[in-house]
């Protein structure tokens, strides 16, 4: 694979869960790094998320849960709430994942990657 | 719900992930914490675990996914690890999992999350 | 015991450390997740918090220890101060242990917790 | 104050803690880096422990506590639960303090806390 | 060295990174706790910054990368990012620190330090 | 690019750094995970390291920063540790790194990568 096919994929499979995600990252990275941008869209969106094995459902929950545990990354968090919902994640699974969070990393990871679902849900019924 | 009947249920669906693992956690905090011991196995499998809204397999998914990227708890990880693969998770859908936490925490996190997933399918391999 | 008896000594001992605390969390998860909610209640302050051996106190004090050192939940965070000065604790004494947080977590995570006294310390004063 | 004069309070108050734990630490240091050996003991115990206003048992308790939330220094950690003890910390508020970590933290890092305290207990038993 | 010296070996050594951060760091923590400014300033940049051995660009783009890695505070990150530009390290050293991190801490961290430099490079061309 | 090519600028790359790190790397893969280890050696060696703005011996204190304020993965640090050595950084540039790292994530996280260090140093001692 060259970089060109793979920056294609990596468009396609980001605009399943995402359709402006590519375009607000691009925009946020301009006049800063847009190399880091590329970055962000080519390794994740091209190389990993393409990969058979695990449905792109499970792989937007398991972010989910990293993001949640991590807990230092909602803006990050928040765009995979919002992507889990658009592969087809329901808000149930998405909660489901994030209270089990408590249990690994504890209750304030957990209260807090709740809020995010929460403004993320909001934000969907608003568009709605 | 009262406290005997949650650990019953715990006790139950902690046996449905590994059936040695509430005595081998019971018999670790024997002389220094069994009530420890007991948050450890009712909250989580009492309350947690035996919700609607999320499978099983799932469930063992997204720890593997938090403990990988927490990276500090090692035996906790190769226990739900060993866990997704009792409930029915392939090996594909473990390592395609731990190969995620790449993005989301770092090469060295998933790497050593590797490491552990090469031991507990070594041992699995050497039970058979 | 039971549920219903777990939540009441919850309750109970939640408004020794915060009288509004409750109801806060309730209302914050009330269209999202009400059950996460009852979960951050019931365990700690139902199952953690009303254990002896060590007084509520020092449990607060333990409470600022580590969300200061983790340095990630500054909600919780805020939460206990409030909460430590509540049942006791002199400013000095949580100064002095966010203080301490230098040596185990560095500078940055001790400045911060600093902040969040700050806040809450001018909050307290404001009611006044 | 001058730099000697803490380095003397310094090995006073960690003598308090642990009579051979500045030999100890110098030793480990003493042909890779014997300048961040004396940082480690002239400013935590020089500056920070001999400080009025919090007593060495919750400066040793909060040590506890954060150590476990953080979990990836466990050497530290058994240092530190063995001076909580040798300052004057009964082995319940240790196993309390790890404990309630598991709201904070998550089950894992209680549980790894404890073993680390099991470890710690059963030295100090055998020389007794 | 006695305090006084180290104190002013700090300030000088601040003023050279940035020249009104001891004033800023002293103000925010003159009404909460005095005694934690002076540590922060004296203790790293009276004894560790001033040592040899190391030369200050690469001090603060090594500050840069821990602090981007660790992702969980900000304020330090963004003092760290306007410090080293004024010792000399150009944006693109910054901004190559940063994007490598993606490696190590994950793409998240390495996206939010990045816009952490996106918002000091603007504050400083505002400047001019 | 394509994959080829970025491959073998990676393994050039990860040659001046350790001869026999892509081997190793391989080896411990192989039959757990191969596309890791290729994704673990092309995207940081092949894309980011071979970038130009920061020079290799930058690109390794950097990563000695970062792993050592993380914790949690020592095996990648002594690796980073050996590099950085390999590609021309003094011990004493290594050792300062590290003691600054007490500042930002404490003095645990120091203690902990200077051990570290002493295990490469050795290890290099040996082999002269």
């Amino acid at each position: 694979m060259n970089d060109q096919k793979r920056h294609e994929y990596a468009l396609n499979k980001l605009g399943q869960i995402d359709s402006e995600a590519a375009k607000k990252l691009i925009d946020s990275m301009q006049d800063i790094s847009p190399d880091l941008a590329r970055y962000a869209i080519d390794f994740p969106f091209g190389e990993i998320f393409t990969r058979p094995g695990l449905d792109l459902k499970s792989r937007e929950l398991i972010n989910v849960a990293a993001l949640t545990a991590l807990g230092n990354a909602v803006t990050q968090l928040k765009f995979h709430i919002n992507g889990a919902l658009n592969v087809g994640c329901t808000r149930t699974e998405i909660t489901e994942t994030i209270i089990q969070m408590a249990i690994y990393s504890g209750f304030p990871s957990a209260l807090n990657g709740m809020m995010a679902a929460k403004e993320v849900f909001k934000m969907q019924d608003s568009e709605d």
